[in-house]
C-alpha cells in the first residue's frame, strides 16, 4: 500500500539527532557519529533503528539508567597479535565504537589481508548492517555480530529466554559487479519483538514456531507470548550460541543479566562486538574463467545463481539499496507523519527547534 | 531404537580406506589423509561422510570422471598479504587440501591473532565439521565454508537449483569449559538430498517447505522433489550465497556448472574452500567477572544458557562428542553390517584384505 513520507533534509535530521544526544550528555564527537548512523539507517529503509529508536535505547539500556558513559574513552588492550585490536569500550555509545571498530578493522585488513576488532563493556550498536554496508561500499567483506541488549529468545529445545536476538551482519563489496553492496543481516530470532507488538496490535497471528508462551509452547498468539525462538532451529539455536561464545572469550557477560546494571553487581553487564574485515585482493587466487577479472566473476556467480528462471529473485541488501536511491531521489531523509511528530517530541525534550511538518515536502511511495 | 554395531580397529580401518584411494591413483599421503579424515567423520557419527561416501563421491566427481588429480601439488599464489594465504589446489584430494589449509591457517593465527587460507581449484572435503572440530580440539577457533558439488538448491523466491548446499562450520575451544568442543555445522539447505532419498524408500514425507517439484512448487513428497529449498527462507538463502560471493572473490566456477568437467570447458568448474582461525588470545580482554579465566567465563556463559529451565537442551557438537566417547570406549569404529559390506566391495575392488564380519566384536547402542 502506497505511503506518504516527509523529505526531511539529512542535515536538519542530523542537527536534531545531534542535539538530542548532546542534551543527554553525550559529546560532540559521540553526537555525530550517532546522528550519521540513525540518517544510514534511515537512508536504506531500516525504520525500526533509525533516531527514534537509537534515542529510545539511550532512554532504555544508557544514560535513562546510567547505563552507558558519555565521554567514556576506548581503551586499546596491549595484544601480542598484529591483526587483531581488543578494545574496552568503558560503555561508550555503540555508533561510536562500532564506527571506529570498523574503521581500525579496515586498516588492519590493508596491512595483514583480514583484521578482527574485538569490544568489551560495548553498548547497543543498533543496526550491524549499517557498520557492514558502509564498509562493503568503501571496497570491504566486513562482518559483524555482537551480543543483543536483552535476554528474549530460548534455545532450541528449552523453556526460558537465555539467548538476545544475536544478529549476524555480513557485507560484500559488490558495487563493481552489480552496483550495490550484497548486505547479509539478520537476527536469528524468527521474528523481533517489535514484530510481535505490531501484530498485537494488528490483531494479526505470528508465524508458527516464532514464539512461546508462559510455559514454553509454541504460540501464534502475540498476547501470549513471552519469549522468541530462535530461526531454523538448531540451525539458529547455533548461529545465536556464536555471539554469546565469542563474547565468552572476549569478556562478555552473562546474557540473563545484560544491561540489568545493579542486578548481581559483581557481574558484568555489558555487551560485547566483534568486527571483521577482508580485503577482497587478499581472497583472490587471480586466475578468473575467460579473462575475467574479480567483479566480473563475482556478477557471473551472481547472475548463474539469478539466471535459469530464478530472474524474480532478489539479493539481500538490494530493498535497502533501493530505498537509499529513492531516499537520494527525494533529496531528504524520508519520515511518516508519525516519526515527525516523535521526532519533534525529542526537540521538546531538548530545546531544538521543532520541525515543521506543513512546511516539509512530500512524496508518495 | 538400539542398534547393532561391528567394531572395526581404526588401524584396520584406515588401511582399507587408503588402499582404496592409492588403487584410484592417490599418492600415499593423500591417502593417509583421505583415511584419518574418513576415521575422523566415523568417531564422531557422521555416518553420512564416512570413507563409503568419501570414495563414492570420488567415483562420482573425482578420478572416476578424471575430476580430481590424485597428486596434485598445492600452488601458494603470492600475496602482499601478511595474515593471509590463497592457494591453486589444482583439483587435490580435498581432506588432504583442509588438513594442510586448516595447518597453516592456524599457524597465521599463532603470529597474526587471525589468520585465513582461500582455496581455488578446490575439489570436495566431505565434513566441514572436521577439520573445525580438529582445530578446536587444538585450541582454537575455527571456521569454514565451500562451496558444493552441485546446484541443487534454490534460491529464496527462484525456481530453479542454482545453489549447492553450501555449509557453513564453526568451531569453539570449549574443552577446557565443558570438555568438547562446541561446533555448529551445517548444510544451508532443510535437508540434503540424501534425505530425501531416504525418506523416499521409508514411504514418509519430507518437512514442508524443504524441498520442491519440477514446477518449483513446494512439496513434502519425497518422490515428485528436484530440488531443495534453503532453511530459514531468506536467512538461509543469504548463507548459502555466502558461499558463492566468497568462492566467487577466490576464482570460483559458476554453480550450475561446478563439477561438470566436460561442460563448457572454457569456464572453470571445481569447488573453492575458505578457512579461517582465530587465536582465542586475540579475542581476549582480558578482565573477566569474579576473577574468571577466559575458559571460566565462556564456562559461565554456557551455564546461565542452559539454565533457568533450560536444563534439557544441548549443545552443539555434544551429539558428535557423546558418539565419540563411545567409540573410545568399543575400542574401535563402529559400523553397521551393512556397511561393512559395503566396505568389503571396495576391498574387492583395490584387492585388498576383506574384513571377515563374524570374526568383529559387536555391541548394540
Amino acid at each position: 500500500m502506497p505511503e506518504l513520507f516527509h523529505i526531511v533534509p539529512e542535515a536538519q535530521h542530523n542537527a536534531l539527532v545531534e542535539a538530542a544526544y548532546c542534551h543527554r550528555g553525550y559529546h560532540a564527537d559521540e553526537a555525530a557519529e550517532g546522528a550519521r548512523f540513525c540518517a544510514e539507517a534511515t537512508r536504506h529503509g531500516i525504520r525500526t533503528h533509525n533516531g527514534l529508536k537509537a534515542l529510545h535505547l539511550d532512554h532504555l539500556f544508557g544514560t535513562g539508567v546510567k547505563g552507558w558513559t558519555p565521554g567514556a574513552q576506548i581503551e586499546e588492550i596491549p595484544t601480542r597479535f598484529a591483526a587483531v585490536k581488543v578494545w574496552n569500550a568503558n560503555r561508550k555509545l555503540g555508533q561510536s565504537i562500532a564506527y571506529r571498530a570498523m574503521d581500525t578493522a579496515i586498516k588492519l585488513a590493508d596491512q595483514y589481508g583480514v583484521g578482527t576488532v574485538s569490544v568489551d563493556n560495548a553498548t547497543h550498536y543498533l543496526w550491524g548492517g549499517g557498520y557492514v554496508i558502509d564498509a562493503a561500499r568503501r571496497g570491504y567483506i566486513a562482518y559483524t555480530n555482537c551480543t543483543a541488549a536483552i535476554a528474549e529468545v530460548v534455545p532450541f529445545g528449552g523453556k526460558a529466554p537465555t539467548l538476545g536476538t544475536n544478529p549476524h551482519s555480513w557485507g560484500f563489496p559488490t558495487i563493481p559487479a552489480i552496483g550495490f553492496p550484497i548486505v547479509i543481516d539478520w537476527a536469528t530470532s524468527v521474528v523481533a519483538m517489535g514484530r510481535v507488538q505490531q501484530l498485537k496490535r494488528e490483531g494479526k497471528p505470528l508465524p508458527p514456531f516464532a514464539a512461546v508462551d508462559k510455559d514454553g509452547k509454541p504460540t501464534t498468539d502475540p498476547a501470549a507470548v513471552t519469549a522468541l525462538l530462535p530461526f531454523g532451529a538448531h540451525k539458529g539455536y547455533g548461529l545465536s550460541l556464536i555471539d554469546e561464545l565469542v563474547a565468552g572469550f572476549i569478556g562478555g557477560s552473562l546474557p540473563t543479566l545484560r544491561n540489568q546494571w545493579n542486578n548481581r553487581p559483581e557481574e558484568k553487564h555489558g555487551c560485547s562486538f566483534f568486527f571483521q574485515v577482508i580485503h577482497p585482493d587478499a581472497l583472490s587466487g587471480g586466475a578468473f574463467a575467460l579473462g575475467r577479472n574479480q567483479a566480473q566473476n563475482v556478477k557471473a556467480v551472481i547472475d548463474d545463481v539469478l539466471g535459469h528462471g530464478n530472474e524474480a529473485c532478489i539479493l539481500p541488501g538490494q530493498i535497502e539499496a533501493e530505498w537509499a536511491k529513492k531516499t537520494a531521489a527525494a533529496g531528504g531523509l524520508l519520515f511518516s507523519a508519525a516519526e515527525i511528530d516523535a521526532f519533534n517530541e525529542l526537540a521538546t525534550e531538548c530545546g531544538h527547534p521543532q520541525w515543521n511538518r506543513s512546511a516539509l515536502k512530500t512524496i508518495t511511495l
